[in-house]
């Protein structure tokens, strides 16, 4: 029998981001909800969920369906990963700390973000939970060599590095709010914590800690030698983030990493790209066998993780919804909205027919 | 020559829709317009019927046509049937009875719900038309075989199943509202007047009818073994509502079952998945030849109806529109919309140059 | 050089109609604007255009390219006709006269409806312009023979039967409205001036002329052989209306009549039909060799008329236009129109680097 | 790191248009921001890179990329050359003069019309900047070849000569506005200061110069004879603008000339033709190997020269972007639009994974 919700807290998506809109100011919530360019990037993701259809199975007894699931060794309690976003600060004091503590009480891993507004150390103080760290790859490899050491020390159990982020995207809002919560300092705690970036700025003359940060943070010339590096000072799982070719995923595979993320950063660095759920069909056939395909990149709803899964995932990233609940309600309403995305996906999973997360494939879906 | 209305009852089912919005309390009106979900599938629905097109041909003599057509062995007037609704008590107070009673007089069968607000004895004393028993198969095979034989005594010649329902939808709208008219009491008619479910309550300690209710409504489990045992309790026809793929299809004819409908359950149950229109062609080449197929999920007005016969349904199930009429009028409202469907489809199969039932086929349809 | 409108009469399609909307009743208004059912066939008609594309051609002299040409045995301005509309005096007091005056004045056919508001030869008396006349073939051959000889002794050049019309289409903006023009008496003129049809009612007894009108005006047998017998009894061209299938033109072309008019009656008729510009490329292929090809429903453009050649059309029928200038200036408006129409027409057709009409084929459009 | 913008100057195109808007008489505006006809063409342009997606590749060391390109002989900044855009006097006092100033203070080509506020020459004297001469050929050789004689004096290094012009386009709202730029003369610098026209018109009678120039200004018999003689008198470089179809580019290619503009003129001329976009690979396909191909219509961003340059195209015109920012601040107007598409381009490149201009082609991108 269903169940009624039991708080005023929002239920839909759209009202959800509404209700952020109203609690946050205009700029910091510009930064979230906004996508690079024309932001065609972050409605073709939406669009390529509406395009792709559910084909239900009936009469299958799916009374023990469990959304359960192994990931990077671990079973977890549905196929959903809290995707790293950074400075998380801006929209609630407690910032990732509540983000995190919320995931380990759902039982879903928590990405932690390079740039998070507290330093890994300290959101791992703060739960048991699973936790990754995703890396920015910095622009000096002992700084990388460090902060994957680190990850390793305070219990995160992968690395995801994003590939998408040569440079930041041309996000248009933003730069018309004039709006960086980067260079705000809202985004440096793992820079503030790391011994090998304070003794990197200690020899730098005159720097600002911002400067030194700017030098170091992206790197345009990320290349494989750069990943082959990464494999060789850590013994911890590998994830791509960003990838949205089945050469790309190919590549991949023969180094040697355990998995990708097919995304394209929620439509906020290149816009005018594929959507993510377009890519994710042709890299499946391409790796599928070989790595654990993770997605990112529109997810809302339940139905929208199983497509995905139809489609080769084998896990969902979900960043604006939960990030969403922070905002309005801080750890509370991250764990209402991932208890709300749960329970959606086991229904749709449920009334989909699916006795068994294993049997999902891509006879479940197909192209409006 | 034209007929003109004589009544200001709304002609358009958009003006229709507005009226009963206006008549009922908000959240009545949402739980019977809303979709589950996004809404994605209520939009596709319609969508669908937007692509395929109607190609006439003319100059064929149409004087004869009827709308009269054989469904289930009994002539009806129209090939369209009165989808079950469940809890009409909601929206008006005379609810099925009203409902019923406009059907027999329009000579078009009534589908009556498990979970009606009067009882299939009470609905049946109130008309001699056709009437059909939908069944939700409660969790409790002995409560399953009294409903079904009940429905054979009270004088239903049909049994539909609905095969979509293994949970509530993940409903938003009503969640948002927090709505349940079934927590409400409004659709429990047919268990108050059931001895086996009775019996089986005053077994239960401290037990209340709704949570009895509970235990039994939903099955997860339901499976074809299921559909095997109800073969076995009645002699009655058996339809299966929901199914949406040729697979499915083809498991229903080796089951033995006399017909399937065709359904996503007006985009209530899983949102995310096919049209129900788009789901048509394959299924009836599957099983065109062994299975009556009936349509259900989208039907608004005639040529939705001619569209539904040509891509393979032998009739339409019409939901919402004739509920909005039980809305707006009751008995009134429910035929007034009957009259004008049935009219709205005689009109278009004319001038779509069919002059039989019989040879509309997919020739008369083309995907725009 | 440009020329710079020297009127304020309204240059685009959608502020004519607008100005229309404001000087017309708001009954009369619907009724000439709107389209049967839910109008889906009505905007179909415009989207088809849309998915159109001119290829164009360039450095192609096209300083002779003249847009006379020859329809039915005569040279006219341009391809293009007016269509036949019924009871135009519920726009302007002067009606067809007016539109007849200024189709004569631009040297381009006037199609006469069998429902105008004058009769046919009330129209003839005004205008030595090229005149074909529209046939609605009555339910009693008597006086569609009498009809098609007053046609012809009014110096009508063409029959135009309409086969698309069994029947009123379902037109829900008239029902709810409870408007008829039909019914008002606004189209009876051809009826009231006829011998053959007034000797009939004299014989019907205490018949009312809207009664008797009733039984005659439609004929839902219309056929094959009604076609036999108007090519029977006249030598003038025959060109049936409302074909939209490739097998009706096949047969249109065994019956050897003229030609066809490949068109959905504006979207007035079946709702839900296809595209009247969606059914030309197949028709041309099957009959373009043997019948004239006319085209109509939805043109409003230059750009318009050019896709519609290309996809083999010989000429058009243009409808709401002149009637929305009608409207709004009367004789002087529809004449503005049909200039305004032509210029377009020539400046698009010399755009797309056609230097003559007879070159301008399939090879200069492709589907977007 | 991110740059923040250091101005209040709009950074999203839509706001840009509308600052102008707002700057602009409204018939000026409407000049510049309208399209031919129902302005179907012009949405083209747009839907069409909507369409087109581009699939990014990564792990390539993009920090040697450069966006300078060699066009025409000449290395420049980017590949972006200044669309010819007549009459700039309308929307600003200093016209070309401010646009050709901030072309060279950013090293792109100016592409100065035969319509120019400012004469070729006083554009000339203000910058050492590249500058090529857009010619509307006349209807008379003798103007033509003085045309072109000053260009080369003038230093202008190219010569791109407009095909799709054989007369003005339909364009309405223009019409309604009685808005003519032309007729006020405001395009006339070029004519006045031409001795060869000086000389016609003092044999001409009585005549005005706007007369003359009526009479001389578009030639609706310009053909690829002109071609040949423009060829025979010039030794600049010829780029054809205009061209649509692959047929065409081929002639183009046989003639001996330089390269070719893919173009609608911004949807201004042809309604209902294609977009420019989807002219491009069939166009690519047939002549790439052997004309540099140019893009114009519809360009507004970084993501659609990546999608254009993927799709063939050498470099890319950029017309209204840079008009709008010459009508709100003039020549700083402009090379701020121009700094910002540039940087826009870069980061596209480089999130796009393009490690050099030389290796973006058709596998970049993919149809939605």
């Amino acid at each position: 029998m269903e169940t009624i919700a039991d708080t005023t807290f929002p239920v839909q998506y759209e009202q959800l981001e509404e209700l952020a809109k109203r609690k946050l100011p205009n700029d910091v919530f510009d930064y979230v909800q906004s996508g690079a360019g024309a932001e065609e990037t972050l409605r073709a993701n939406r669009q390529a969920f509406e395009q792709w259809k559910i084909v239900p199975r009936f009469l299958k007894d799916v009374s023990h369906l469990s959304t359960k699931v192994k990931v990077n060794g671990t079973e977890i309690a549905a196929p959903i990963l809290l995707a790293p976003i950074g400075m998380q600060g801006i929209v609630h004091g407690e910032g990732e700390l509540a983000s995190a503590r919320a995931a380990a009480k759902e039982n879903l891993p928590f990405v932690s973000s390079t740039v998070s507004s507290y330093s890994m150390e300290e959101i791992a103080s703060e739960t048991h939970g699973v936790r990754w760290f995703q890396l920015y790859y910095p622009n000096d490899p002992a700084i990388a060599k460090s902060l994957v050491e680190r990850a390793e020390t305070a219990g995160y159990t992968a690395i995801v590095i994003t590939v998408d982020t040569a440079m930041l995207g041309y996000r248009e809002r933003d730069r018309s709010n004039r709006y960086s919560p980067f260079l705000l300092g809202k985004g440096i705690a793992n820079y503030e914590a790391d011994a090998v970036f304070n003794e990197r700025m200690s020899r730098s003359e005159n720097a600002s800690f911002l400067d030194e940060m700017k030098k170091i943070f992206y790197k345009s010339s990320l290349c494989w030698e750069d990943i082959a590096y990464l494999r060789s000072i850590t013994t911890l799982p590998i994830y791509l983030k960003g990838i949205l070719s089945a050469e790309d995923a190919r590549t991949a595979a023969d180094f040697g990493i355990e998995g990708i993320v097919v995304s394209n950063h929620g439509g906020r660095q290149l816009d005018g790209c594929i959507a993510s759920l377009d890519a994710l069909s042709s890299i499946k056939k391409e790796v599928g066998d070989e790595l654990t395909i993770l997605f990112d990149s529109g997810i809302r709803r339940g139905a929208d993780i199983v497509k995905a899964l139809a489609l080769g995932a084998d896990a969902v990233f979900v960043g604006r919804p939960y990030l969403y609940g922070l905002a309005v309600d801080g750890e509370v309403g991250v764990q209402r909205v991932l208890k709300q995305l749960k329970e959606d996906l086991f229904i749709s999973l449920s009334l989909a027919g699916v006795s068994s997360l294993k049997e999902l494939n891509e006879q479940w879906v197909q192209r409006a």
